[in-house]
């Protein structure tokens, strides 16, 4: 496999979120402007000092984000455009574009008013722009033509029957699927930034909630979420003259499945973008899933968690449901995920907030969840049809 | 100034256009398409070599552009999202790519049904999105929320103050622009890919034709055309392998305007995206204008040209005017631009075809109106409100 030649040459040397909530009072620019503009300060950096801006989804011009946030000379811009898996490959343009000496210090952001203006549960009215209070992205053609006119709106509806297959072929239980949601939420007990703190959950409240697409229960799905989230990206080198300890990154890889555009087209329904993207992003980092100290799951759906760790090779094909049982997935197990609370429980906002958790993490600051001694940690998004994204960080 | 090291490290194998027309009968998808097979084919390579796709635009998802390609194994996509200044920077964000062994073979691809589906004179009713045919990509929110209610719909109506004002302040005419005109439609006649062979045009023709938006006359406004075009992208190392001498990307930048989000809010009207990349570009090149053979520069009005020409340093500020007149930039000249017609007379699909015919006449192939020993050539982009991308490329 033919290697990239960007391990350790970028660094994440500043953090940014907003409040999470159901309601921001804020709208969309003020919200991602909020967000880069702590991380910026958390980087010791000035906006003047920004010369790449990578937005993770197209909700916003470049130039819109350039202006407000007083960035004077913009050198690069672009927009993974991959749904959730956006967050997390806005990582590889930055790490591009600062290893290519095109851009300096690079502004990665992500968020939405995604509670109190483009509700994933009001979608169907959303994808009638003229109604939305945002623009809507491209989308699929495929899923646009031939699903949803059936009433295909939403992403419970796209990946229940992966879910499906999946306990059919492997055995895997909706107490499975509930013990993800249970590790995340235990874990947001523990963050005063996650939208469910104060409010704990069992797995018999999981098996209780109700039905939303079988077999996602309600407890299985993400939070709806207004925030957003920030990072700062410069070259390793500079990196290390910085505020904080830098948060280097070892490897960085986005994948697709194929095909891409529809799920049901595939013939191994299982074999996810992280799948394509995971072997090279721990090939060019040199370690393998035994040497990941803590991992941020791209959590849409409880399932979305056991699939990955699949296709990342923390277990065998099959082996996810039995993997997260027993708290191996809990801070103090084998492989703490989502110490946040993750989508699930700390906020949806496109994954952004796995990012800053790992460079939280990385840097000893995750407080009460905490892993000890964290030394790398991975991140990974999911988005579209199953398109993946994946970082490898170390500190 | 800190320099890319993207010198020469990436290279444009593979080329190929649709025809340009007033109505393709084509779906935006299929367009793009039967361009991106053509430049494959070009490059003697198979949709399954190509793992990066760099859309100029986000009217289609990568998803879409990929499984439609027969593209297996994706490891990079992002739009530049400029406008017209898109498909010079598309060579940045391949070039950043290849250079660093994320991806082999990236596809670079632009076009669109800009006649018969997004026509620029109905864009009024086209921002009207239930009525748009084509999804619209996200607005620069001072033009939607404080331009366009006032009718400020279309580019003319955005750079014609900017042209005003530089006839106030250095005396250029409307003659000058037609020369732009005359120059372009002059190449158009040689190529038999050009919307406007067959219709020469003069001065005169120029100065009689009806105004669109003072200054701008119909000559002066380029092209509306279904039609797009597409280059591949691979390292230079691979590059001296394959089928056609390879046309190495010297230098590559993209620029921004400060406020880039109005021209009536900027200090210096004139200080648009490409004065902020040239240099940059011209620095990474190690050579100066002086050194290119031949310029493809973004024509979406002939002022526009004009202006570009002072951003660059091929003459100084002001000096445009009297720069372009006397057949300095025609065959013959001192610098041959636009030598297959430009989007004032081949098409306008958003400046690819510019990129194409910088390869043509790179490799020697650009037939009546090739350009004797071409060596170095320039490509420029302009979209939005005067955002830029700039590539200089040998063979």
């Amino acid at each position: 496999m033919e290697r990239s030649n960007l391990r350790d040459k970028a660094a994440i040397v500043g953090i940014g979120e907003t409040e999470y909530s159901k309601g921001s009072g804020m709208n969309h620019t003020a919200l991602l402007l909020q967000a880069a503009a702590r991380a910026i300060e958390d980087a010791g950096l000035s906006p003047k000092d920004i010369d790449g801006v990578v937005p993770a989804i197209n909700l916003i011009t470049f130039e819109d984000l350039a202006v407000n946030l007083g960035t004077e000379d913009l050198k690069y811009a672009a927009s993974p455009n991959m749904g959730g898996a956006s967050s997390v490959a806005t990582l590889l343009s930055a790490a591009m574009a600062v290893a290519s000496g095109i851009a300096t210090n690079v502004l990665c952001v992500a968020g939405w008013n995604g509670y109190s203006a483009m509700r994933f549960s009001g979608l169907g009215k959303a994808m009638d722009a003229s109604a939305s209070p945002m623009p809507m992205p491209s989308m699929l053609a495929k899923l646009r033509d031939f699903e949803m006119p059936y009433g295909v709106f939403v992403p419970a509806q796209w990946y229940a029957p992966m879910a499906i297959r999946h306990m059919h072929e492997y055995g895997t239980t909706s107490r499975q699927l509930g013990a993800v949601a249970v590790a995340c939420r235990k874990h947001a007990q523990l963050n005063e930034r996650a939208m469910m703190r104060g409010r704990p959950m069992t797995i018999d409240d999981h098996q209780n909630s109700r039905m939303i697409v079988t077999p996602f229960r309600l407890f299985d799905c993400s939070l709806e979420s207004d925030g957003a989230a920030a990072a700062v990206v410069t070259s390793a080198d500079r990196a290390a003259d910085m505020r904080h300890r830098p948060v280097y990154i070892m490897g960085v890889a986005e994948g697709h499945p194929v095909p891409a555009d529809q799920i049901a087209g595939r013939r191994d329904m299982f074999q996810i973008g992280l799948s394509f993207a995971a072997p090279r992003a721990f090939a060019v980092a040199g370690v393998t899933p035994k040497d990941i100290d803590v991992a941020e799951i791209y959590d849409c759906f409880t399932w979305s968690v056991i699939c990955q760790l699949e296709a990342m090779g923390f277990c065998e094909r099959g082996e996810g449901g039995p993997f997260v049982e027993g708290g191996r997935i809990e801070l103090g197990g084998e492989l703490p995920i989502n110490t946040h609370g993750g989508l699930l429980s700390q906020a949806h906002i496109m994954g952004m907030n796995h990012v800053v958790e790992a460079v939280r993490q990385l840097r000893g600051d995750a407080g009460e969840a905490q892993v000890k001694d964290a030394e790398i940690a991975l991140v990974t998004g999911w988005g579209d049809l199953a398109d993946g994204s994946i970082a490898i960080l170390r500190r």
